[in-house]
């Protein structure tokens, strides 16, 4: 091309740089050969932060392809951002004993690694995020991620990645999403490779660097269970009715109203009571939030609420649900429960029932350690929906496996009691003594209110042993609150 | 809170901040009294760099109602950076002369904005980008935006934007996604405040600091014409009707084509006629991407393309195929037409069917200048989907209000020659001789093929006049290439 003549500088402008014949370095295809290639392409050395995420859960196949490809090349000091870890990911403790891996950081650690860090093998202090703590430490670059390795349900060859399509769908995809946004590298791992563009892009191209095709990203039936109900056990579901009908009381339960309950029977069992003073008392919500479920689902297509704000899909009803309904809405982690000034989801919530390993009688929680010291989980988006919905439930028995749940000391502090409103027990009802408003408004009800302290004495008198929680000195795992402060320490077992 | 013992520092963690009772920064409810108060909150000071966007065309009313805002304040030296800027942004020729605003930069002009600019009153030079080169000159900070304005049909007290609700509905938003998540301060400013959470998130809290609550955000007349049409003028459905048994001669309309052509009526022609053969021999198009009409959704409900993406909707029956139809995709403006290296829609198109005010014999194009000089537009997508697809079509009449539009020097460069591979004019088919393979391929067919000179000769023999081009001294406007380059510049007429 022949130009006019073109000022070399211009006032108000700047240096001005002809164009000239465009050499353009556009990657249409992205599709390397294997995982392998894609270390070489994204460089990946010792002391690499790579992140993964958990949408395809307990049947998770990426996070160890990666790892095995991270040993064989005779990596070390790899550090392991995950916003989960399950039992599906126990070679992680080979890696960790071969200084394979030397870091790891998660939302949640759970089965065979949970037990390797608890017993110290890991070298350095393991990281508890919440969820949106996670989220918070990538997007401010605290957590600095070299690739983040999505586990793609499908994707086409310029990297936009689908949640929706494929033998192992997921439905939303909020996890990874930080994670790509601040990672230098983004490798989308598929199964499931399509034509141009994939349907419903849930990651796109412009966040993504190379696409790996493998014969299989996971275990489907890890990934979903196929229907989440609620419990029909009595004691369950005795606390389950009185959740409700305590969230009734409370005066939230108006239009607009808005829920976060897990998968867990006693929290279905909630939600399915609630459900039906809702149809009763011809009550609208607003929305349910969080992990969605086919119960959420139904409620939704009920118009018992205006929308589903889905963060990771629990079964195969609401993954289709998410595919076909626009009312259900992907969220990201950060618009889920990151702490930052312009707010998320949770911190609109009215009620939110979750549940505890141990509680004390300042209403702290623990979902971090089993009574021996263990680590079992971790916060999740435990402390970040306790802390920002208005009405936060624990739902819990007196006594588990023979150990007591209300407890003098508890093992590892996840949630801090002050962002806890209520204790629900078969036994009776403990309302936080700082939530004099609700204390004077359930005061006038049938509901059997008691003291957390006589809830923790009946729980003493009914176990039959003591938790040991861990008596090691060593730290093995931090747990970090949502600001980055730190709610506890735990110890080696 | 009482903890635990924690260390004060931890080896292979840092140290260590306990958890100290929350005090929570985040703002459950950003609404604002006014734009004034988003002005305070956002701190905007002379100098500032303030962005909009053109979902709502020729009917926005945000950019006006923000500017006066900037005028009562008594700023100086605003930057507005615009996707587009119309005829109804009239107002701003005022704020210029009072020097209230003294740059703009934008992917398209027109107006008595444009014809401003090209009298010289603008202080500094504008910038002219592509829509995609607009994007990357955002994401990459090289255009640092103070405070991006969004015009949001709809919007929720916690800064979530949808552009499917509300009187002033524009579906997806394309525009503006670059601007908020690269901006120091986000304002939303809307008609239609919701109940938490709007439908269809389009833009969500987490991008969003402020909102404001005006009475209306525009004029829907001016935002979606009733509904987009082909041609019926001889001349036009004759360049139609050539251009379709082009693509299908080019040998890419086979299953998977990929198409982009505007919304004027010879392109929508054009698309008409290879919809019918594509419906006759049974072609199945993988996607048509840009700007999108109710004659795309029409050729994604009748199959026969897997997928819209949709950058903005052109008119109602697109808005409102994206509100229901999954497989019409909303997609920003950097992931349409980046120039990055991750790659874009545009890179993916097989052909583009594209407007011209000007072409000369090197098929360098000009969509920027009229015949006098006066700025009428800017590349918006022209010079991005012509370096990207496989086969960029320009399609024009020999003459156009008795000037020549096949021309020995075109006024302003604004998509270079090489990137254009054909022109379709009603006297004939000229190709790009640098596509010896195009030429090989056209030669059997009955297509009436000729040489770029041939039709710059009729042109002239058919004209009553002579393009003058800008006299001036002054340059008034710099045509920017998508990598940032400058293809040339404007001078004042």
């Amino acid at each position: 091309m022949e130009h006019s003549i073109l000022p070399s500088n211009l006032e108000g402008y700047g240096g001005i740089r002809a164009y000239s014949t465009e050499a353009s370095q556009t990657i249409r295809n992205k599709v390397l050969a294997d995982i392998d290639a894609a270390f070489s392409a994204c460089d990946i050395r010792d002391g690499a932060i790579l992140s993964f995420h958990h949408h395809l859960r307990n049947g998770d196949g990426v996070l160890n392809m990666v790892l095995a490809v991270a040993e064989k090349r005779g990596l070390k000091d790899i550090h392991v951002a995950a916003s989960s870890i399950f039992a599906i990911h126990e070679p992680l403790v080979g890696h960790i004993q071969r200084r394979t891996v030397t870091g790891i950081s998660a939302g949640f650690i759970s089965g065979p690694v949970a037990e390797a860090i608890s017993r110290g093998m890991l070298d350095k202090p393991a990281t508890l995020y919440t969820h949106g703590g996670r989220a918070r430490a990538i997007e401010s670059r605290e957590l600095s991620i070299d690739v983040a390795f999505v586990a793609a349900p499908a994707a086409d060859m310029s990297g936009n990645v689908s949640g929706t399509a494929g033998p192992r769908a997921c439905g939303t995809m909020g996890y990874p999403k930080a994670d790509v946004a601040a990672a230098r590298h983004v490798v989308a791992v598929t199964d499931t490779l399509m034509a141009y563009p994939v349907p419903q892009i849930e990651i796109d191209q412009q966040a993504v660097d190379w696409v790996v095709e493998v014969s299989s990203i996971g275990d489907a039936a890890g990934i979903l269970s196929g229907t989440t109900k609620p419990t029909t056990e009595p004691l369950g579901l005795e606390i389950a009715h009185r959740t409700a009908a305590l969230i009734e009381a409370s005066g939230l339960m108006v239009p607009g109203f808005s829920l976060q309950n897990g998968a867990g029977g006693i929290s279905i069992a909630t939600a399915s009571a609630l459900a039906t003073r809702m149809t009763q008392t011809g009550v609208k919500g607003s929305f349910a939030s969080g992990g969605i479920t086919g119960f959420h689902v139904k409620m939704l297509e009920n118009d018992l609420f205006e929308a589903l704000l889905d963060v990771q899909c629990f079964d195969l009803a609401a993954v289709e649900s998410y595919a076909k309904n626009p009312r259900h809405q992907g969220i990201s982690a950060s618009v889920y429960a990151s702490p930052s000034r312009r707010g998320a989801v949770v911190d609109m919530l009215d009620a939110v029932v979750l549940g505890a390993a141990e509680i004390d009688i300042d209403f702290n929680v623990n979902v971090t350690t089993r009574a021996d010291g263990t680590i079992i989980g971790g916060s999740g988006g435990h402390a970040d929906t306790a802390a920002g919905a208005k009405l936060t439930i624990i739902t819990t028995r007196l006594t588990a496996a023979g150990f007591p749940k209300i407890v003098d000391r508890i093992g590892t502090v996840t949630t801090p009691g002050e962002t806890v409103d209520v204790l629900v027990t078969e036994a009776g009802i403990a309302v936080n003594p700082k939530r004099t408003d609700l204390v004077e408004r359930l005061r006038t009800t049938d509901l059997p209110l008691c003291n957390i302290e006589d809830l923790r004495v009946q729980a003493a008198a009914a176990s039959e042993r003591q938790p040991t929680h861990s008596k090691g000195e060593r730290v093995v795992a931090v747990s970090e609150y949502r600001d980055g402060s730190v709610t506890d320490v735990v110890r080696q077992i």
